[in-house]
């Protein structure tokens, strides 16, 4: 390849979102660079590590030198515009195929199929089950009527995009601490009774939880689950992905634990023991930047089978967390397949077909149709 | 030694389990090599850290030359047979006494009377405290001389056995959420007494749990207790070992913490604050392969008081488990004490008094009668 | 600087304790240089990571060679005198200014006062809320009065000292599970009658923990946090910090998240989305040694904002521990500033610059008054 680059390896980012469309002002800049939102008076989001990275590796896709103070790379990512810089920026991904969750806040933000039209690379619809239920309440359903309308409108969903997998945010909502048995008829006429007479926005109820995972099951669709690092809308002691073990041991479609640290030994463990379950580190490689993104992805391939472990980006909104998740897990990667043939551990042939396997092929084997 | 290296120091495996003396194909192996049992259609346990680790290291003991395609060594080892490979692969641990518990699945795996005949290495017993339990109701007991009875055949089995320690896995069972206080008396009936009418197999009543820790307790042997890394059957969040936190402080025994990973750091704040507590990183090792295994031994290492810090394979059932728990654990104990001569930290010679510790010397206080 | 060493950066030392000032002899020093106590019989706390540490970087400022046996060393410390070897060693750390933490066994501990007598450098007092508490219990007071008494003498306590923040131990009395809302003046009364009924001493109830809260949060000042590692009255699995989140999320004031090993990273993870929340990993650098104070900081570095690392070095009675204190943390944050230089991830003025910020800079903006 040699094995020491991955420089090349298509990538299928099996997570990640639109790209704003939006020209941003420095506000707009720090406020989509940090998942603790607009940095407090006499403090930049550029003094973090994804800040400092950004200047180191996208000011030169802007024509700046690295290191370009944060007034220099704003003035020029303005100079340039939104849409040359989203141009610019996906182009340096080198991303073969994204699977695109549409259910965050998709206004303002970049549809799968707007990123084929920026990238040329094809690009999937991921359906978020708490999306499609919190649309259903908006367009009104009878609480005794939600089971079945649920179900039905997901699989309408789902055919209607081609959606190539499900996403459930339970971490965000409810936490993972929730009973592994589906929830009998008359307990979801309670709950969908109780939520619906609240205003049925943001759900955030463990039995209709419960129900969205069991009519995704019904799909035979993988089905990604946020696990840990996000926004700080989350109880991280709920979301250790250990806790849904019982509900795992019972299903066989393929379970997606995305992003997963700081739990993402626990992820890898789940990995190694359920064939089913399968992990990446994506959104926190860029957050961590490129050289603690080396030790991340070595911690979470302790013990992941090399046929689990998959790439994501989770990028959301700013194009510059596409290149540096891309570049991040690029660089942690090629550490990892270099650091075992140096040593004399892997052949170099194996180094590279199991690069090829996390970068793309496991994406491709179980998001295939 | 010099300092550089371990390759020639006595290991004393606190924790392993017997090997299977039957011929194995592929399935056999693939289901032996991973915590996970077999691969699922088109996935292969040899893509895994472990699976490439025996690639690597055990090939050579065949014959073969390093990174031998999985075909290749599966038919070297059908050729050679289960006793020659065996004898073969434990000769190559380097084990001077090896401590074995007998208590899981032990039909078709060697005794400790019979890894003494492959490896000429005194082997100890290690008794299950649950096995014991399960025995005991097999043969048949009243609820209310449950208690006593199990005393009785404990230090029974205890004696007849010569067993250096015994060990519990409530990780498994129960999880490490137990009331620290012994049952009384009439807990232990009743408990016993739904147990055994629901036929009195696989012990899982916290009730019992805290008795056979307690009839344990009046042994004076070591106790072990399975923490963390196993396999599938186990709820990770409910085997942090400081859960155990509360039924330490009441008790002198010595505490043997098994495997811990991902908990390592937490066993490790036991045994820098406990003086009966002592750790290992057991199994975890031999799955996580050598280059990784520097790290986690660190992290455990990182405020584990060198007197209670300790080696065991763990391994079970496939002799590459001992081959490649042995090495693993020498390469990374090797890293740690070069680490810390080469950067002028420590004095080779306190390097090497800590490395025999570590390796046998801790085991050896710890386990003398 | 060169970016590579930190060796000239002042230090502000946010939360550490006194010194010892009495003579100790061996049993004496062996207790204070580890947090679980005496050693066993056969064993001995030189024999860890920080003990190592000690012969190698406390023992040339005794004018002895480095690796010095723990026996010359002891000898020649008590030749010196505790008097000597306090100013010596609190010399050696390069602190400029010391916040201290007054209420842990203060009796035979230097006063803050005392720490500027011997080193030069200024020291403010940090106020420990439950110290606060026992005192009034001590003086006498009515339940029903309890919650005004406590916010009067706390405020008092403030004034009277000029303390520039104050510290919860809710971590040993507590854990964290507590109701993020303040508790009503009736539960205050009751929680009150029951506690000084018992004699007012160690305070560990919920409400009054939440109470002692609310009043600090009356203060405006940063609220320290015990978070981790510390000696054995705790219960590791109550007090990960991110059990805080709802509490954080209610509330604008400094929160300072102190040690938190092994939860640093989730420490890290809300001062990543909660722009109030800062942390260091105090304490455990020292007792980690400084081969792996590099790995520690790194990970607490991997998404903290630089603005909201800190140091400590929670230092208490021993002068050893200011001395590893400080030189563990200048290790690893030159490891850090130079792993990023010579990678090209950073210019080497951002590096002096984010060094400069986190050896003082955040501690001089927080603590300014």
């Amino acid at each position: 390849m040699g094995v020491l680059s991955t420089t090349e390896f298509p990538l299928v980012d099996h997570h990640c979102h639109g790209v704003v469309t939006a020209e941003q002002d420095r506000a707009g800049v720090e406020a989509l660079i940090s998942e603790g939102g607009a940095p407090p008076a006499g403090e930049t989001n550029f003094d973090t590590p994804i800040g400092l990275a950004i200047r180191r590796h996208c000011a030169p896709l802007l024509d700046l030198p690295p290191h370009a103070s944060p007034e220099d790379y704003l003035a020029r990512r303005a100079e340039l515009g939104t849409a040359e810089v989203n141009r610019r920026f996906l182009a340096a991904t080198g991303t073969a195929r994204f699977l695109v969750d549409t259910g965050h806040n998709p206004s303002g933000l970049t549809t799968p199929e707007q990123i084929t039209a920026l990238t040329g690379s094809p690009a999937d619809h991921i359906v978020r089950l708490e999306s499609v239920a919190e649309a259903l309440a908006a367009d009104g359903v009878e609480p005794d009527e939600f089971g079945e309308a649920f179900a039905s409108r997901l699989a309408a969903t789902v055919a209607e995009t081609g959606a190539a997998g499900v996403k459930s945010v339970a971490a965000y909502r409810t936490g993972f601490r929730l009973d592994p048995a589906p929830p009998t008829d008359a307990e979801v006429t309670t709950a969908a009774a109780r939520w619906l007479g609240t205003g049925g926005t943001r759900l955030a109820d463990p039995v209709l939880q419960r129900l969205t995972l069991e009519a995704a099951l019904g799909l035979g669709l993988p089905i990604q689950f946020h696990v840990g690092f996000g926004d700080s809308d989350i109880r991280m002691t709920d979301v250790d992905p250990t806790l849904l073990t019982d509900w795992i041991r019972r299903h066989r479609v393929p379970v997606m634990l995305l992003h997963c640290w700081p739990w993402h030994r626990q992820a890898s463990y789940l990995a190694c023991v359920y064939p089913n379950v399968q992990v990446d580190v994506g959104s926190v490689l860029h957050y961590v930047g490129p050289r603690r993104s080396v030790e991340v992805l070595a911690e979470v391939a302790e013990v992941t089978p090399f046929t689990r472990l998959l790439y994501s980006s989770d990028a959301y909104g700013a194009p510059e967390l596409y290149v540096l998740g891309a570049h991040a897990f690029r660089v942690a990667l090629a550490a990892l397949l270099r650091d075992r043939v140096e040593s004399g551990e892997w052949a170099a042939a194996d180094a590279e077909r199991i690069g090829h396997l996390v970068a793309h092929g496991n994406a491709e084997r179980v998001y295939a149709r």
